[in-house]
């Protein structure tokens, strides 16, 4: 694949070197001095509901990206699969995932790794947000959403039925 | 360079995807389950003092490296420069960090980015441990130690020099 269409959708133009300083301190709430905060897709049929995006580290002279995302109380993810990994690590409050047909409860500071062409979904607590960092490729596939037959499969596992309705048997 | 020369001697073979499972729990500490906790440096040469090594995520189908280091309170990283890039986040504690000329008091969750070749240390306070995420490049160069002239020029700037004597003025 042309490396022009494997760029993501979801990425953007870092600032030039000279205009980022080297430390960016931390405000409260999970925000940054000099990042922006975005909405989560542009992609109108994906499924999502009540997350932000902040990308953290991304530049011309990485190989990888860093992004904090933000689920609002109640809130999940995107259900969708691609050919690159992320490499997620938990920030901020607890919740669950969804990686292939197993879900995990999610405690502060947890790892998760999705492999390639992995449906995944996370999802935050009724009572607080679930905020993670993600390292992807810079260079990296779209998303694909799942079909109305995908999502038939996943939900033949009752655990997975659960956590796809919202309602976590665990 | 070739791929063998440019892969860092920082770096280990990530176990095989069907090994990791997707799911690794935080425990207490900053330690996590099938992490194990590493020596800093193989360089006797390295003069650096009481910091450890965990790597989060190192995957070959995957670009980039996700690392926990954590320095000891009152020790420090090692001071040195390479091609590759860092991008840090603080995980745990404050400290202070030199980047180039410039010495930064770091909190809880502040972002740093160390440009190429530019020298770089990272320092506890002395009373609670730092703890920083760092993402690298999977295939990077070495690190370069500095010469005697190159401390000599780093410490003609009064705030560097208290810095690399560990008397922080800030």
């Amino acid at each position: 694949m042309p490396k022009a269409q494997a760029k993501t959708h979801g990425s953007f133009p870092a600032p030039p070197m000279n205009e980022r300083p080297p430390h960016r301190a931390a405000r409260d709430d999970f925000r940054w001095d000099g990042v922006e905060m975005r909405p989560y897709k542009e992609d109108a049929r994906a499924l999502h509901k009540a997350i932000t995006r902040q990308v953290l580290f991304s530049d011309p002279a990485m190989a990888g990206e860093l992004r904090y995302f933000e689920v609002a109380p109640g809130g999940f993810s995107t259900l969708e699969r691609h050919q690159h990994m992320h490499a997620v690590l938990i920030l901020r409050g607890r919740g669950q995932c969804l990686v292939g047909d197993e879900v995990k409860t999610l405690e502060t500071r947890d790892l998760v790794t999705v492999p390639p062409m992995t449906w995944h979904q996370f999802r935050a607590t009724r009572d607080e947000p679930l905020g993670f960092l993600c390292m992807v490729d810079a260079q990296r596939d779209k998303p694909q959403l799942p079909e109305a037959e995908d999502v038939a499969r996943l939900r033949r596992n009752p655990a997975v039925a659960a956590f796809l309705d919202g309602k976590p048997s665990a």
